[in-house]
């Protein structure tokens, strides 16, 4: 068991959360499985784990919302970010070849973006299921021979399975990008990226009007993104990530100045921004 | 058989698309099942279909990127929307009563939006899959009596099961928005709404200016989302739905302007905005 404090990810034990997890703390943390990710920001919020780390963005596809929105509901900080490079492999029963190969089980999203790869391998079926190591413990356990999984190396590893094949993304360019929370965040003034959410008056604009305080002080934007409020179809949350932390005079003056145009304004968190 | 044009939808019979492709026609169309996204896309670029929906966003869950990414890498125009009121249903055999439920399977997306209802019920087993109506089909055809499933009525409907609780969603304001695709839209100029995907250079400001074009001619703004470039991680596009068409002079200037300032510029389609 390794040494250090509890941290909450999602998925099973070889999910690209817990990698994404022991490479941001170099190992000093004692990963803990959640179901779901409610549960990873719950657990954090009581105090049974110091940190939890949830995945917020895909380089392919896109933010995972759900993650947004449990920001929103639970008082907790962002603490820093790590961009994990997802890299997938084929897994299979140890003594299988690739050419025994009948079925290909991964989460829809995996196999999508191993599409062209798999076309190549001829007639398979395709499996859409829940979890990427998830599926490797299935066809582990309900001794499915002629069925490979798509999943990380350390899924393999964990599983004592075989890899049949290695970097078998279409697309090598794809990253998740991965947040770490807390109750605080010790050293908010060392982060030169800060996360907001915010809202504005529903009309003719107004989100022109907000993103004035950025532009009008030079203030790089890294993200923007409307998303719908709970109840009130169409009418939007926009999250904003942007250069530097609210300790700094230009971004508090930005802030300042964000929070006379809007009607709702939350900071998630200012963190050191990772680089790829 | 249902008269009209053949139009393809992602999803089994039963399907919240089939459902939103034969309110958008009522019922004059004949509904294709197809497997994934892709295909509905590429049956509607060869001219196999006339037309094809697809989901882009759901106020609850965000907006389905797989889709914009389709929308970019096919010359395919929008011709309208649709917005479907989503209403879940537990389903199960009939003769079987909702105190037998052990089980239930859903699509993740749909148990996330009955959770508390699921809590409520007691100690369940819940079982993710890969479709709702998929899943009606799928407990009927492995005869798990105590098994139920979370869709829609009409699935309950095709496949002869029986409802055992309706309106189970804790959040009743749930709407999917989808997209109506043609390969020509005969009628732009009736479009009060167009949608478009644009990048611009990576510096502090860009985006602003981008939306000074839009502001400066008081056009209203019903969306807009970055969304990383494939193979360039953390570069965007952004997709931006605004108020109008290119056939009126303010947003014929307003994309001009626009083009100005941008390094990539497609227009997706002008159309008659839905209500809900």
């Amino acid at each position: 068991m390794a040494e250090g404090p509890v941290a909450a990810y999602q998925g099973e034990p070889g999910s690209y959360s817990e990698m994404a997890l022991l490479e941001f703390f170099r190992g000093q943390v004692r990963p803990v499985p959640r179901a779901t990710f409610d549960e990873v920001f719950e657990q954090v919020s009581r105090g049974d784990a110091g940190y939890g780390i949830v995945p917020i963005e895909n380089s392919l596809a896109g933010s995972i919302h759900r993650n947004y929105d449990l920001l929103l509901r639970h008082e907790l900080t962002i603490l820093g970010e790590h961009h994990l490079k997802v890299e997938h492999y084929l897994i299979g029963h140890p003594g299988v070849d690739l050419g025994q190969i009948r079925k290909v089980y991964s989460h829809p999203q995996a196999l999508a973006q191993c599409e062209q790869y798999l076309a190549r391998l001829g007639a398979l079926e395709i499996i859409p299921t829940y979890d990427t190591a998830g599926s490797v413990k299935y066809i582990k356990e309900h001794g499915i021979r002629e069925g490979a999984a798509v999943a990380s190396r350390r899924a393999a590893e964990i599983y004592q399975m075989k890899i049949l094949a290695e970097g078998i993304e279409d697309q090598l360019q794809n990253y998740t990008r991965f947040l770490i929370l807390a109750r605080e965040n010790p050293r908010p003034q060392e982060g030169n990226k800060t996360s907001i959410v915010f809202s504005v008056e529903n009309r003719p604009g107004s989100l022109f009007r907000a993103l004035s305080a950025f532009a009008l002080r030079d203030i790089d934007l890294y993200k923007i993104e409307s998303r719908p409020l709970q109840g009130k179809p169409w009418e939007y949350f926009f999250y904003l990530d942007f250069q530097g932390n609210p300790a700094e005079p230009n971004c508090r003056n930005a802030l300042s100045h964000l929070g006379e145009m809007t009607t709702f304004l939350k900071v998630l968190g200012s963190y050191p921004r990772a680089t790829l």
